[in-house]
């Protein structure tokens, strides 16, 4: 490692996710370890429609530079969508288009976090958070996610001493939980009662499988004490990079400085493309069918996965939406020790404890289930379960 | 200010350039203040074009994850052109996409600096480097650049408790000024001795408008200790946020590890528009006549200028390429004292402070041409000389 640089790289890794997939050339690989939507998700002829409307209206600044808080109409539609579904009551001012959500966090990070300030999440959690919070050197804490509930006594302990709580809601990166509406309401008072700010990432909320679950957001029950970060990359398109934060004015404001030192502003043809596509088309039409293309991949993973013997020993929760399934091997066992078993039956999936905070989640594994078709979900349980049987034969 | 802030926060400021132009609302201003390409420099029907290249290919993954590092093909476009173009032996581990070279330069202070550690930079010099700068709480120091030179032996005093020494060699923004190829030899030396990374941003290096300018890099002298930023914003179109960083392969590989927590990956549709753009047309014909059009444009403002009996006293620098003309009043004179009456005659200008990292250049200001028509440049010359004559008639 170059001596140069500085203690917050000695500490980074790469991906594992990224750097797996990039080691294993396998052209015959099932990978249940990629959170990537499906191709059939990105409403392709629209886009094109939208593009050629950009170009239609003659007007060349659509390739100049931009504003850093991101295009007007833009933000316009999101206020909107968010004031109807949530009964809110938000105006320009709290909202900013990031790059991707991913970059909202970053930013956050950057606006909050001196070296060695404590900032807390769940425990599983989502691995590119964990990532960002030990880029800027904060005291990382964990809290336990178990089947759907997070340990609360836990977090009333950490946050006196937090900046930042980070949770994401609904169908939860990587265990598929959703918190529910009492949940939500007690983390909401301890982290305003300790004048902490709660992270809600939402990248999943638009993707639940049934009716009636609960649709509260965070920022209704504390808005001067919570950012939101939504995004377009799991609704419509995530090479595009177009995300946004929702938040108290004077975050967004802060979060509009610091982003023009780091990009100056988002992709604006990509802005511009998604406003002419949500301007023309029905958004809520469209999640429709990824719901239902989901939710079918996942009943067919699960039928799969509960119809097969040999995984009989293992716990699958069912999310009730999104794109993921947490498995939970016995305790005694290891996903990462069973992972070349998988890769030789050219089958890959994350091991759970890519994801630990502070927790032991060596015998948990994430199974994505968005990107494949059903035959490739169907054969790629029976390649788990003999990668499984051959694993448990060696102990 | 929220208390809650981290420190970094507390000392960053919007940009000033950014802030006066969303407070005028004045129809009739002209504006010499933003850095702005004129609009008929974007390739605007051939980009058109490369986009409906993407749709036609039916691929839908164009709206897909992407990797970290940026489209290979494009990496291999522009390896393959700095290879030509100056000699070098870069291979596609040299190079990264970024979104923009502002985040190539958030990049790499986010790897090499730690909180107090001293990064260098040419006084006067681009304001958004020095905003970045003081966002990581580097102790940021100023080397005077003078009359198109840098004062070397103040470098070689600051370097050896640098780690970073960063300059825009090429038409530097804000002074206009090229460094000569004897410079930048001492300069390299300075750098490389102390085992530091100079890091050279060239976004204005393609438009020279004189035959027979050098044209080394840094990169060609320094391999293993400088690092170079580019970007299609000035040559294609600054709205898409594409350009790129070449280094050490090390650097450019912690580089991508930084970015994956920053913002996945650049915009990738605007990268594959970039592609398709390239892949077709002669860039170099295209650059030919943005040099033209804003030799053209400077010499129209430097002869208006010249030419008004009341701008006198004033020096004006003249650029040998770029966007921008560095001119100094009177030492005893202030432009920012001068700006409101600028703004009374709707004519605006950045006061030199702006640039200023140790140095006083309260006497000088920057003129952007880039952006304005001949007509506009006349007459904004006139309203210039208006302002001055009233605000030196106070004193």
């Amino acid at each position: 490692m170059n001596t140069l640089f500085a203690d917050r790289i000695q500490q980074a890794k790469p991906s594992f996710v990224r750097e797996i997939l990039k080691a294993v050339s396998d052209p015959n690989l099932i990978s249940f370890a990629g959170g990537l939507p499906h191709p059939d998700s990105f409403p392709f002829n629209e886009l094109e429609t939208a593009s050629q409307q950009i170009f239609a209206a003659q007007e060349p600044n659509v390739f100049q530079y931009s504003i850093t808080e991101g295009d007007t109409a833009l933000r316009d539609y999101l206020i909107k969508r968010y004031n109807d579904k949530f009964q809110l009551d938000l105006t320009l001012d709290n909202l900013i288009i990031t790059t991707g959500s991913q970059q909202g966090l970053d930013l956050l990070t950057k606006l909050f976090i001196n070296k060695g300030e404590r900032v807390v999440m769940e425990d599983p959690g989502y691995h590119g958070a964990s990532q960002v919070f030990t880029m800027y050197e904060s005291e990382l804490r964990g809290v336990p996610l178990v089947n759907n509930a997070l340990d609360v006594d836990k977090l009333a302990e950490l946050m006196p001493d937090a900046k930042l709580f980070y949770t994401v809601p609904n169908f939860q990166n990587p265990t598929g939980f959703a918190t529910s509406h009492e949940q939500k309401r007690k983390i909401a008072d301890i982290v305003a009662k300790n004048n902490a700010y709660l992270i809600e990432d939402d990248p999943y909320g638009e993707l639940s499988f049934e009716e009636g679950l609960d649709r509260t957001c965070y920022h209704a029950l504390i808005p001067d004490n919570s950012i939101l970060l939504g995004s377009f990359s799991k609704i419509i398109s995530p090479g595009l990079r177009v995300g946004w934060m929702i938040g108290p004015k004077e975050v967004i404001s802060a979060a509009a400085t610091a982003k023009q030192s780091t990009d100056l502003h988002t992709c604006y043809i990509a802005q511009k493309m998604l406003w002419n596509y949500l301007d023309s088309n029905n958004l809520d039409t469209h999640i429709e069918q990824i719901r239902a293309q989901y939710k079918s991949q996942r009943d067919s993973l699960l039928t799969a996965l509960r119809a097969n013997e040999a995984l009989k020993d293992i716990t699958f929760h069912t999310p009730q939406g999104g794109m993921f399934i947490w498995a939970e091997l016995p305790k005694d066992l290891s996903s990462e020790a069973m992972l070349p078993f998988a890769l030789k039956n050219h089958v890959v999936y994350v091991p759970g404890n890519v994801f630990s905070v502070e927790s032991n989640a060596s015998h948990a594994l994430r199974l994505s289930f968005s990107y494949l078709s059903k035959e490739q979900l169907t054969e790629g349980v029976a390649r788990l379960a003999e990668a499984y049987r051959t694993y448990r034969a060696t102990r």
